[in-house]
């Protein structure tokens, strides 16, 4: 069942199968927070694959592809961009192209060593002339000089001795396979090539990132240094460096090819190939070696702090640590202007933009295990972003400073270009204001109020007070056609989830106001004053939404109602779906999803989630029955939050089954599209199940509480947050559990109800 | 405020306005049903245009320009496709190119003579070296051979001689404005060229439709036949036969360009050119004065049967003209093939296709001035494409031979491609079933049920039994997840409308049936079998629907409510709208649009006006007067039904506001967009607006009834109206209304309550 060997450390594809060529691209991709690509072949390969390499924060603003204009909609849909291909060691022996998909395998194997950030791949090939070809393959990019990338590959002719070619290349020529209108979206700078290296300088259209990429080429045999003649090509947005040379039978060459790539959101356009032969400078005069180490130390020291341990579920281990090292390869927390594209640098989809996922999904597992500082970067980057919302609403008709965040950002103009989306998935304002309380409740950092967060709050506040309307009728608030985080409905009244995201951000907006007033009050005044703020009329108005909103609820059932209207439609239950209709996107018509009962992720549940403090077991046990009995988890947003909800209502066995689909989605492929790239975001939603939902991590009052439940199979389950300046490592046993604080402060935690306290450095068993 | 002078026979432009150009090729546009065509200018004009002619039936499957693919989307968007530019006159005159755009334009006039379905122009331009060029042309598409087209352009020197080049040609190297990803959809098949001859055949691209063009030129100087010596030239896509001559001071010289235009729709491939070449040559010996004056003819032909006159009002007469003139230049019936595109053969925009426009607005038009073979064939259109309906109903999930015509199609596929339209505003299946009833009632031909109509109606019906669901909760049967008439909703529930349509199509076709079943039993036996048709569980389930159906009504308020949820909306009323936010559609967001009160187009009132009999005065009057106030009319086919309503409740002046505003709607350009074309579909509805608002027309029980109301300035309403096989003219003046029978069969109608009985061959007065 499983598609890759199960090893805790490591992912192991041990054959090689043209059909999963794209689905291991994207499984074993790397990255380093600057950078990333799917792991394509060094070599040729001419079977059907998807490549890709991509440059954080560099994107292109495609002019969108809709059927009929309304009037609002977004220009372009900003999509990163496929960016050179910079592996490329083109191989030929005896004059025949190494090539996979042509010559024999004769063995093959790759790992993606999780602990050491390293992709390996070995194999053997039989020539169609009957020689034998090993190479071994090693390559990183490195988390210690985020602007290189180092391969080593080695060549050995196994049975004979043979004649070979060596073609070490940039190609700019790439599109990207999401191009609305069939554009190629760069266009070639500059170029050079001397002995043994080469850079290629290119230009985005549009905005006019500038890229420069530059390669360093070494050979040795045997280990010794070798210095075959190489002659360079340079072609349109192409460059190489070729030798040729015979390897005796037995002998072993080794490539070495270094990259710098760099660009102009981090250095000034005419210093960029200086830069990049300054980082090649250094970077060769390291060595490989020397560059691989300082970057598997880097992963040492992240999996320190970031490491969950599983004893006794090889399974859910592998899968925890696949997801904790894709997060860290995708994003670092170094730069403020970039942000956590659903897929990472393992595909297209999606566009590489800023979703909702950030704030709803990323950001626990980043302020747990990164610490403050990368928490604050994130909801910074929205703060920068707020006049851009501020903008965004007022196409949309609000004004007085309202903001609409983007659904989908690179820059903070919205980019996506459905109207059920942009216009009405409105609820991800929510999600950003919960943010900030989120990590003020992890960090303590009330500071953040004043100097960032209530100046977004009270922007996301004016919009919710301007969007949400009076019913006459009903003698409530309402608020008319939204999309709920169930993208299976659209256009619906009162979804729950967002009526109640929007009056929860219209009271912790006045509660911050009130704190910053009394803690800052000159900043108070300096923001009351920017904002304009009618502190009279626009709190009396939040405080009567708040207390007037209309909240659908079935009294006869003792639920909450997903929106007016839910119990109208007919009442069928997932396990009642006849299975040859699953996955319901692939197999029903839109509309008829649309009407359906079913959910396509965690929507009133998402809720209850986010404010489970809120309701009382029975209620929350009540509407997780209804609602998962109704999920379908065609999103890889959901089973996350059913895992820490069942855990929370203690039904292990459900808890367990969300957890695997959470946490191995990707490597068992259980939504049949990994071949498009990996689900980024949602693997912080699996480090959330395993912490809050096994762990039974919360935070109540400023004060931390675990609630450990584990599955019948796991010895042990261990792992560390950062708290307010403490490290703690939790590990739970049957029956027992430690914690360790790694810090100078003690601290008192919470365990099933019983307070314990951890004193600095120091052990506490319970 | 006009445009245009008034008339009560011509449209008439006076002077020369390039900002007018666009706006004007629409109005001025010709065409005979087989083929239309923009009113471009025959020579060249270098300024702002929109260059179309359409061929009736020639079509391009557009591949969809979407966002995110849906599951069920339609693979292509049909489009009506621009074609040859066959009435080209090139001039030049002393090496100068005549251009309206370049020249100054001393006079310019130009006339479309309705009466006679001429297009007239002349105008006098000064050239750069002074001298004054006088052009009188005049155009015609012929209604008697629907395959010929005849241009009379003459031309005269008026202070010097000049020396005159003249290029006659076809040129097929033309462009779809709404092409989807900038392609070109015809290639060249043949062309060949002689003296004052030349062809032109081309192919569309997928579906291989073959259109030839051949023309021939002849050349008079004062009305004396002139042979000047002609050189032929074919380029890629194009053909000419051009002259060169002197003209003397006040010489006036004529060129004749016929044209027939055969396609392989009507004729094999291989006899296309000889087809046009028999055509040209019978057209030839006629001559151009013979071609106008049979075609003359056939347009006083029909206004014989067809014509309105309102005395007292030139503004009205002339808008009544207009458009009863363009629709019978768009579709005269002759093929069951062919059906109303929303734009005719006057613009690009809805891509030429069938929508419910036909059998909602355009119907009653054609069955009661061209007759029950007419309004025969648009019915058929749809049994035609019965089972691409049936196929349809199939992908979105609906089975037993539910059929779901397509909202926009040129074969019966769908082929639009918003899934809030195509999946969603399935109203558009009860205006077919309705179309068969109102077909009947007119013509009282009840064989039509046995023949063709009850098939469609069973199909309709089962989709009905299968789209509408029950509700548990609510103890009725409910309709989730439509798009009314209203398309400024999307996706909401129970849309009054559709579900009242719904309904009533399950009662008739039940009803129908029944009748089918007891007048033809062996038909209904066949048809039984044929369609697998189980009458006790079928019929059961239709009536429990029929009886059990949530229609949304406001028991406070007293008036049908839209859909569910309308009353939450913020009840702002249209005259309290900020003028500056019209139209709203060029002003508003989507989003708010969709989540405001106002309506698009009528939707309740699209029912009342469908089902009036159902509803009393009082009724009516509460829910125009509702609708009425929140409806902004941006949908063309809005103001006709308001005026039928508004005269059914007496209230005249609305009435007339709403009929001047369909009537003129593109004359007067009310809502800025007459450049794209006109609103041929909704010119039906201003002859609906005419004949059953101000005429009162209704067919109760077999009967005709009138109920006339004029307004105050009207001295007289007079039009003719074929019922059951009599044509019966009406006159209606202040206190007198003269009933004219032109059949040898008496009639016995109603007028205002009082039953009047007209002679055959004869005149009642009441």
């Amino acid at each position: 069942m499983n598609n890759y060997k199960v090893d805790e450390w490591k992912i192991i594809e041990e054959s090689f199968d043209p059909q999963r060529v794209e689905g291991s691209e994207s499984i074993f991709s790397i990255g380093n927070g600057m950078m990333g690509q799917r792991a394509n072949f060094e070599e040729d390969y001419s079977g059907k694959m998807l490549r890709g390499s991509y440059i954080a924060g560099v994107y292109y603003p495609d002019k969108t592809r809709v059927g009929w204009w309304k009037n609002g909609y977004p220009e372009y849909f900003a999509k990163v961009l496929n960016s050179a291909n910079f592996i490329g060691i083109r191989v030929s022996i005896d004059g025949e192209s190494l090539d996979l998909n042509k010559q024999k395998v004769v063995s093959f194997s790759r790992t993606l060593d999780m602990q050491h950030g390293l992709l390996q791949r070995s194999f053997v090939v039989e020539l169609s002339n009957g020689k034998q070809i090993q190479v071994v393959a090693e390559r990183f990019m490195s988390m210690a000089r985020p602007e290189i990338a180092a391969i080593s590959y080695s060549i050995a002719s196994l049975n004979s001795d043979a004649s070979i070619a060596i073609e070490g290349y940039i190609d700019g020529d790439v599109v990207n396979e999401d191009s609305n209108y069939n554009e190629k979206f760069w266009d070639e700078v500059a170029k050079g090539a001397a002995a043994n290296c080469g850079f290629l300088t290119m230009k985005t259209k549009k905005l006019d990132f500038n890229v420069c990429w530059n390669m360093r080429l070494a050979y040795t045999i045997n280990g010794v240094d070798s210095h075959p003649h190489s002659s360079e090509v340079e072609k349109e947005k192409y460059v190489s460096s070729n030798v040729e040379l015979t390897l005796q039978k037995g002998q072993n060459l080794t490539i070495t090819k270094l990259v710098a790539v760099t660009s102009t959101l981090n250095h000034p356009l005419d210093k960029l190939v200086d830069k990049s032969e300054a980082l090649l400078d250094a970077a060769s005069s390291a060595g490989f070696e020397a560059l691989k180490s300082e970057h598997t130390s880097k992963w040492l020291e992240k999996w320190q702090h970031a490491d969950i341990t599983i004893e006794g579920d090889a399974e859910a281990q592998q899968g925890i640590r696949f997801n904790i090292f894709q997060l860290f390869q995708t994003y670092t927390g170094e730069d403020e202007r970039l942000n956590i594209g659903p897929k990472g640098f393992t595909g297209e989809k999606y566009g590489g933009s800023t979703y909702w996922d950030t704030e709803a999904y990323c950001l626990p597992f980043y302020m747990a295990t990164a610490g403050e500082h990368v928490a604050r970067q994130l909801l910074i980057y929205r703060y920068r972003q707020l006049d851009k919302a501020i903008e965004n609403a007022a196409k949309l008709g609000f004004n007085n400073g309202a903001a609409l965040f983007p659904m989908v950002t690179m820059n903070g103009e919205e980019c996506h270009n459905e109207w059920e989306i942009t216009f009405e998935e409105i609820h991800r304002n929510g999600a950003i204001a919960y943010a900030i309380k989120r990590y003020i409740d992890y960090t303590g950092d009330k500071s953040y109020l004043a100097e960032y967060g209530l100046e977004v709050l009270i922007g996301i506040a004016r919009f919710w007070a301007q969007r949400i309307t009076w019913s006459d009728e009903r003698q409530k608030y309402v608020m008319l056609g939204v999309t709920g985080p169930n993208e299976y409905e659209n256009n619906v009244n009162n979804n729950w989830y967002t009526n109640y995201i929007a009056t929860w951000t219209l009271k912790y907006a006045a509660e911050s106001i009130a704190f910053v007033k009394s803690s800052s009050a000159d900043r108070w005044n300096a923001i009351e004053k920017k904002v304009s703020f009618n502190t009279t009329s626009e709190l009396e108005k939040w405080a009567d939404i708040a207390a007037k909103i209309h909240l659908p609820y079935n009294e006869k059932l003792g639920v909450i109602m997903q929106q007016d209207g839910f119990m109208d439609k007919e009442q069928i239950l997932v396990k009642d779906l006849d299975p040859s209709q699953r996955p319901l996107n692939q197999k029903w018509s839109w509309d008829r999803i649309l009407r359906s009962v079913f959910i396509k992720q965690a929507d009133v549940l998402q809720g209850i989630y986010f404010f489970e403090e809120d309701f009382d077991f029975e209620t929350i046990k009540k509407n997780f029955d209804f609602y998962e009995q109704r999920t379908v988890h065609e999103s890889s947003l959901s089973p996350c939050v059913h895992a820490i909800l069942a855990c929370k209502i203690q039904d292990m066995e459900r808890a367990k089954l969300m957890y695997l689909r959470t946490a191995r989605l990707d490597l068992d492929d259980y939504n049949k599209e990994v071949n498009e790239g990996l689900h980024i975001t949602s693997m912080a939603g699996s480090w959330m199940s395993v912490v809050e939902g096994f762990g039974g991590l919360r935070i109540k009052n400023d004060t931390l509480y675990f609630n450990p439940f584990l599955p019948e199979n796991w010895k042990s389950l261990a792992f560390k947050v950062i708290f307010r300046g403490r490290t703690i490592k939790a590990k739970f046993e049957a029956g027992k559990t430690t914690l360790t604080n790694e810090s100078e402060l003690p601290l008192a935690v919470f365990v099933k109800d019983t307070m314990v306290n951890i004193p600095a450095n120091g052990v506490a068993e319970v």
